[in-house]
């Protein structure tokens, strides 16, 4: 049988990260075969090793899948052309065999030298800018006519995650999303986390979904922003209005916060807030004169944290400053996940996964909701830094709170 | 203690559908008290029974909650005033006190007349043409400066939820979400509802989550849209891009849906069906090239079923026809839920909640999933229409279409 | 049509508490009809009701199924015969007829005089003792021969349970099952709850799963039975082996509850705990010598507290003290909860069930588990005094211990 | 530091089965360390690898962790001495240093000769028979004074879970319990095993939980019995009562299983079925007298199929033919596991958890519940072999016996 081949190279904690036997289940799993031309064993847990491997397919379609995927786990094509591009001819439209990005950090060959492709996320395309020696991430819609994109898999690297050799609580969590562990270590250090990233500046962002508020979470979270614990808010039209809501009738969803009691039968008071918020125009004015003084929003305005509200199909009203169309949305969360280091993702799925397909592998990510299979689904999403934490999103908060505020 | 009152009443199978019961929970619940002035109580299961209460209140705030509840129990108020309108003074703001609606069937008094509210929907507010003599429900972005708004409750008439006395299919899966019971003879149920629909030309709305193609349960719905039983389909990009994904390349997220096997590692896939259909410009025109041979859409498109597809903030691409702007995707949902007598949402939550807000109580809703928190989450949002059934959506349609073919 | 009748009447809060209308529901759904003999409602919400009503049915056998029915909702047949009984012939076998009990307050009419049946739980039958005038629930296994069991439905008198009017802790939590509501304040509640029924001098159950243990929430009820907050534990073999797991090696199923690391592989911490304290005999006997220092067990033993642990088929050893024989265990679980005013549920689903079976519906019951179809599930099987909270068994105990601490 | 040491050697697919990186692992997370002596890796997909590793630790106790972790990946030890035994001293305890097992094939040297462990199952002891020259599992409270059971580690031999290469449909569900995946081909390939192992007229246990009966599905269960592909059958209590129950009444809990109503109130009906066998006093008498005539109870007794009934401590009666002590249920289901190679377990969690625990890992074991976290909770119990299916039990009995009967 005819065969194509490349030869390609790995190195580093390739066997105790599992990223050999991976490369070698991916390559016999579309059908191809390979050869170790060269392997050496790192003898002791501190060395690494190196392997060299023809790759042999039965097509150059098989074997493009193949280099694909293992450029994802730190191959590089040993034949070090620069990278392949093509022009775009079509606004929003990408050539044929564009290279679709993973989140992990990224770089091309252009005119010998290896360059990172910035902005790193999942599923988009690469665009490069010859003059600059610069390579971005592009989604899909934003192409134009002219940009030059990424093809094929020459001339790309990889750097693949290698997995922490550490215990710590990320390894613990990441593990497992199981109901029944301690959590309150893992809380613990969650907030010591948060500490460091904090001593060096770093940005944290928090995802919140309304039950945030429902649940009477909310004064957590704003004590968070005073504290200086909260760089960035992603939500919806939800977060937004029941906090309002509470801030305004201490109410969510017409729920008494204090008492738990059922105030008013049915949406009423949400739908108040808003209406409340467009009466005198925006967030802004209404903290002016004095119509919202407490709550998440109120204490992110008041601290300059930006929230980017994504809106969805389902939502009332909506709250000013939600943002109706989603590929404004989508650009405004991709320009403030610049520069973030941790991302806490709090009893929101939508949001949630939204936030995940954007962020770099490197950002450590914790995903709380009570619902296991919400967890593992996020968890599943081809986030490899994401760790999940089955509990409670109100008791996980005053938890949080509490342990940050200890020295 | 100073207190006010109203005088309302009520009729029908008050007391075996626990409207009654219900009504003075409300008002004791509310912190008001009751007389009953009159009282007449059907002897037998048919005969329909008729209270004259007055309510009292310590304030006019509770008193308008309270009145605002039982209206919802079907009360009118005694002194039948005409409807109390106020004007818009600013575009998408309504007035402090503007009447919220419930998706029950709706009267306004207009000089002295009885005039039913068209395209009743939960949450938003009620218009008034008085020229015209007409009323119409109206979110609140839409309203317009002049728009005369329906305030307060005076004026107002609902027509209660009569909860049925027949232990039909509905009320049977209306009760439990269980999934510890028979779900063929459910099944079977629904697929006779959707015969006689269909027998008197009325419309059926599917709202259509991704599951439905992963789980390579397309087919089945391809073939109910072939067979007359779908008239409209609701969902999102995923429904679309997925379904297009496996018309072009035998896959959903990359899996192949004959075999099961991963067919390549990423979502490469999904992306190029998106990129394929961006680049020749519209779903239209891929059927009218032949790059789109089969599956929902193509079907769906070949026999003029409108699919409404609205995007969120997580979606890759969008495909061309996913609706970016959540206002008009909104919109176009409002004007297609016009004349749907049962809808039937298979594995989408998003989606099925957008829908539920939007459709009236006398719609047959039937929510199916596999995880029964969504279930319960739909059945609880004020749809007292809607019925769960926690089943596997690949089996549950599989099971429809063999039932609907059978005579 | 030939029909048979009884006239049965109800008095009460029949209508607010939803009685009567669920009577009429039950006589029609079971083919029955009535006539409404007479009628008295309470004008206020103070004021109670009354309500004769004839019943009629098709024949005997359907009419006894909603008599049956109408005894649970509280009604009493007009004609006030005795107790109607029969001999138990056969060891372990009831008499055909046998009436069955629920958990609600029961009495039987004795020579004229209504007697309290004792020991009340669901499921069981009632035993007569004629010389003493007393009645007993029995459990099918335990009758003997010459045992008078009632049988038939007359001269039985029920005390239906009356959903109370105060928006307490209970009836918000028993609403609703939802994982997004406040519920620090209804664990706040319960912690009050515990302090009132220990200021009566009242009994506290707690039923207690391994997850308890496993996320290092073992300790906080420690410290509640120091404080007096536990006077009995129903168990299973799970709960005491990782807890003597987890004081003799700082493990539960292996994983230090303190750094949260797998310490060893398997499960052998379990297996050596188990063995080590078969080693000394029992559990007395490793208190006693110094091998057994902490823990839930340790506590329950220092302060008196009986645990009744039922082993299970799955069960590894199983640890001494836990009971192999399932009719044995009942035996005792049905001595234990004679005076127990309040039972606390929390990660259990196999004990908590069996507890539930033999509870009475006076017993203030509260659900705590992670997983809500486990709530619903307790929630569902006809204890009406169940309350669920979706929840995480540790932070909930948590934040009970820091509660009852409060004053 | 002085270290201890052991030389051990691996040889197998043990790259690319993840077996060299995963014993890796396991020597540095429990703190050992490592040398490389000899290392042959295969070059391609067929050729075997070999590794003789020197490991190292701080300590005895560590070192013995560690070996005891590698051997269950199938590391020999260099040092080939004999098994090293203990004699037991007490009645149902164990020696302090007991080998505890896996559920993988497993060998002991005797004498300088391999022998294979007999009746192999998970966390029990291995009880040598030096006369004959044999090794038996037997659970700790089995075992007799003058028993020698094996300890420590050295003369152990386990045969490591390979992962298997093909892509069938086990590796498929193995990889992930998603209900969003394609199931009828699953389902189809499971009913094509069960004919492969029928054909060698191999032994399939079935293990039911009662939604089996509740969803109408155990007509289903009933004609498989018939068809010949049913050998045994695991469960508890409610499984055979509901059976009886709906063979007597037509009912399951009261509903009815054609219409789908609450036919009577209570729980009646089960404690009916319950009562009148105990009344003839056993299944076999009540079929032989005509009482029971279908269902799953009736076609075993008629198939001389061996039903194991573990009873549990929530049990109503219990039914005639239930085992009430856990130890001689136990008992009774490690006999007939003997032989069984494959297991389907439905709809249960005790019963399916016991049940795992007791078979060997060669037995392909599928797991089929409509909750996903009971489908995981059984997946993680060290049960290499098992593989989840998140569907509804009624739907997936449907299609599998449907699948059965074609050819």
């Amino acid at each position: 049988m005819h065969t194509v081949h490349e030869v390609i190279e790995m190195s580093g904690h390739i066997i105790d990260s599992y990223t050999l036997p991976r490369a070698w289940d991916t390559i016999m799993d579309r059908g191809g075969n390979f050869d170790v031309e060269e392997m050496q064993v790192g003898a002791t847990k501190n060395d690494t090793s190196y392997v060299r491997l023809k790759v042999s397919a039965p097509n150059d379609e098989i074997l493009e899948q193949i280099i694909s995927q293992l450029q994802q786990l730190g191959a590089v094509m040993m034949q070090a052309d620069d990278v392949h591009t093509h022009t775009v001819e079509q606004d929003g439209v990408l050539p044929a065999k564009f290279y679709s990005t993973t989140n992990l950090p990224t770089q091309v060959r252009l005119e010998g030298q290896w360059v990172t492709v910035e902005k790193i996320e999942m599923d988009v395309a690469v665009v490069i800018d010859r003059a600059q020696k610069r390579a971005y991430c592009r989604p899909m819609h934003d192409v134009k006519v002219g940009d030059e994109v990424v093809i094929g898999h020459g001339g790309i690297r990889v750097q693949a995650y290698e997995r922490e050799r550490e215990r710590d609580t990320f390894a613990f969590m990441q593990s497992d999303v199981s109901s029944e562990k301690t959590k309150v270590r893992a809380i613990h250090n969650i907030a010591q986390q948060m500490k460091e990233v904090r001593a060096r500046q770093g940005k944290i962002l928090f995802v919140l979904g309304p039950a945030v508020i429902h649940t009477g979470a909310g004064r957590y979270v704003a004590e968070l922003i005073r504290l200086g614990y909260v760089q960035v808010i992603f939500g919806g039209n939800a977060i937004i209005t029941h906090d309002v809501e509470s801030a305004l009738f201490g109410t969510s969803l017409g729920v008494n916060l204090k008492s738990g009691d059922q105030v008013e039968g049915g949406h009423r008071h949400h739908l108040q807030a808003i209406n409340a918020i467009r009466g005198v125009g925006s967030i802004d004015k209404a903290i002016e004169v004095g119509l919202l003084r407490e709550g998440i929003t109120y204490e992110a305005h008041k601290h300059n944290i930006p929230m980017v509200l994504a809106g969805s199909v389902r939502d009332d009203g909506p709250m000013p400053g939600v943002i109706s169309d989603m590929q404004v949305a989508q650009g405004l969360m991709r320009e403030e996940v610049q520069g973030v280091e941790m991302a806490i993702m709090i009893a929101s799925m939508l949001h949630a996964i939204a936030t995940g397909n954007l962020l770099p592998a490197r950002v450590r990510t914790f995903v709380i909701d009570i619902n296991q299979s919400v967890v593992t689904k996020l968890s599943d999403r081809g986030s490899f830094q994401a760790a999940g934490l089955v509990t409670d999103a109100e008791l996980f908060l005053r938890e949080l709170l509490e342990a940050v505020k200890k020295d």
